[in-house]
């Protein structure tokens, strides 16, 4: 594995293997010294053309907490406002030899593009409507660490399909595992053809009892202008994860940001049945385990420095 | 001690501890290698909802002197953005598991609802018109270097008060350490009852000469168009300090950013009777003091790593 | 040398020994681990009051991978806001006690000024119209890397002089280094009296053949709307290097960003004859060996250390 592209990319033993480097970062994470050295005196490059806390710091500080030199770049307040374009923003990171460029960009399909470009490992952390793997990843690992296995799971992904990177990358995902994956949404929503992907259809939650995962999508409020939904009164009212809807089993994840009131209530985001903080903590050690397997796969298989036991850093004597 | 919240909440020890550590630190930071181990492996938070270089340059710097890895989050190109409320995004940080969280938000009494939010450290750098307690420690720091002891002196605090979480702070700080505090500014400025903290008031500068210490208040030029204050100028002629004001024995303070001849003329800020830019260095060894006591006290009291003697760093032999 | 603000501040050998650096960190920067240890615990701030991509980016780089700790400040975002002077936020950094100071800001001599401030090494990143000495530097690395020697080299400078630091500094760079230069452009982009500098003006491309090396200056698409030259169009008709006026054994540069399709075609940026991105990468380098030069030449000169060999950091064994 040289990039993360796409969930398609990965199939079911490349994706346990991640899942099973990020408990042992997991494990490091409980430690007081919550790093290891093996990137140090390497490079990522963050290159973040749409606004992000979640992703960027995410990625940032597993970065850090594997030694590596961390160069952010965000579009604003940089060359990137001068009209730059991203084939030449690129050429000049790269040209401080980055071990890795994590790329969220507009356009579908630009961190495939960039790996023509460079010869670092590149990671699509976002690319328009298309990918966003490591969220994938992330919810995997979240899910499996609650339900033990994604084995015969039935997991609804809820909301604006249409425009989600994170449901295009979480079908393919969520399938890869073993679960069965329904749709649900408003019809302007759902993108036509979606069957195809093997997954279910449902243009309301009449169903719902019959799903243990639901995984709300945000509701981005511009679609409202876009005369995409009518309201988000009325989204919400057919929609909107509540505790008069979920059944006492049911799970509830959620990329974030969340919109109280809109796709989730406030009191659902608080119950225990809500997963929304593991993903976060997820998101670290599985952006850890995914820089790892992409920067010392090539190099170390095989030799003496076991993978699943990274050296922790020690204080000096 | 396990926040640090408000100067409401430090007794004179808690304070002279924070100091003594400071002082251990100012010397580190002469040394060549200016940084210890203590925190290493351990991520420190910044979150900031309202602009600042001082205060959040000196907070990250002093944690990466601690040898910290630090993720700073500012409001302003980040999920901030995307209308994330303080407890998402919080719920968000908080998952990487940070030894502390740096607050500065508008709302008075936020830090005080993180900590019920989060195992990290709660520091509070600036809520509201509320508290800014480093900004106290740092000024008593600043003022025990130059004068002693600041049992029985005189500190006038000028301006804007009103508006002010720095007078607020001030006042408890001064007050604790031994010295008492009048507050002088244009009626409209001074909180009504602010005479039951055991300060004095005066609606001009004509006693002025009884001070030891003038402690001048930034006056935001905002406040003129909310008509606090007729006009700048005729604020600057009532009460900024000038060198026909300034007696030859008296210190001048100020928590910066200032304005050039608004509160202060040019001259007195270059003179050797000011000392804003001792404040400033004070801020990074007493926000280093703040965070090693905050996050070594529980683990370490008693043990053999004598606090007032940090091991510093060395290069590889 | 204590700072570095002009290339008029340095001589020949100077300006060698800087290269030869940056020829030592340039191996370093092909290791697994491209750090070494020279500046740990010590302080790089960055200020730059103009938004850069590259050169901020790669002084922050160039000081981490020196294992300083740095402080980043962009005007936005902070109390550059507020409208603190260029005065009182150096008088906050450097109270922070940095090795150095990296500066970019709009006004002409900024860095000069700054010196008389600070204890610190200044570094100019670009004053005003006026100086931007370690692009020129980077500059003849990178030429020099592939044509052996500057000695006798004809190289033209074409576009917008007038308004550009890059060209004050590269005249002079160049020339010291023994090359002879030629700056070429519409009549209102030259500065009158340019001559006195010992270059040769062309007013056209006409005698473009005689160059050895073209170097292009970006050209800011605000200069149409000041009326410098007519049209975007006509000024790619006239100064555009494409493949129909490039020599088979002619080189181009650029300090970037470039405007692909204005002052040069697209294929002329990826092109074999064009150096930009080597450009790119020895700006790394050649900043990691302004700083190594400026902070340690002063205590370490004539000891043990051998300044061309600098140790390597190491993983702990």
């Amino acid at each position: 594995m040289r990039h993360l592209l796409s969930m398609e990319d990965l199939d079911r033993d490349r994706i346990e293997t991640i899942l099973e480097r990020a408990a042992s970062f997991a494990e490091v994470s409980r430690r007081e010294i919550k790093k290891v050295p093996t990137l140090r005196g390497q490079t990522v490059v963050t290159l973040f053309y749409e606004s992000s806390t979640r992703t960027s710091s995410s990625f940032e500080l597993a970065a850090k907490r594997l030694s590596a030199d961390v160069v952010s770049v965000k579009a604003g307040g940089s060359s990137v406002d001068k009209g730059e374009s991203l084939k030449d923003t690129i050429e000049t990171l790269s040209a401080y030899d980055p071990a890795a460029i994590v790329l969220r960009h507009p356009y579908a399909g630009s961190s495939r593009m960039l790996t023509e470009w460079v010869d670092a490992a590149v990671i699509n952390a976002g690319d328009g409507m298309h990918q966003h793997p490591s969220q994938a990843l992330l919810d995997i690992f979240t899910l499996r660490n609650r339900i033990g296995s994604l084995e015969g799971a039935n997991i609804w992904i809820v909301g604006d399909v249409l425009h989600s990177r994170v449901a295009r990358s979480n079908i393919q995902g969520f399938q890869q595992m073993g679960a069965s994956v329904t749709v649900a949404g408003p019809p302007t929503l759902i993108p036509r053809g979606i069957e195809s992907t093997g997954c279910e259809v449902r243009y309301s939650l009449d169903e719902i009892d019959s799903a243990d995962v639901l995984y709300l999508l945000r509701m981005q409020r511009e679609r409202m202008g876009e005369n995409f939904v009518p309201s988000i009164r009325e989204y919400a009212r057919l929609f909107q994860m509540n505790t008069r809807r979920l059944g006492p089993r049911q799970l509830v994840m959620h990329p974030g940001p969340v919109n109280r009131g809109v796709e989730i209530s406030s009191d659902v985001i608080d119950s225990d049945q809500t997963l929304i903080s593991e993903q976060v903590a997820s998101g670290l050690v599985v952006r850890m385990a995914i820089l790892y397997e992409l920067l010392t796969g090539r190099e170390r298989t095989g030799n003496g420095s076991a993978p699943d036991d990274p050296v922790p850093i020690g204080e000096p004597a």
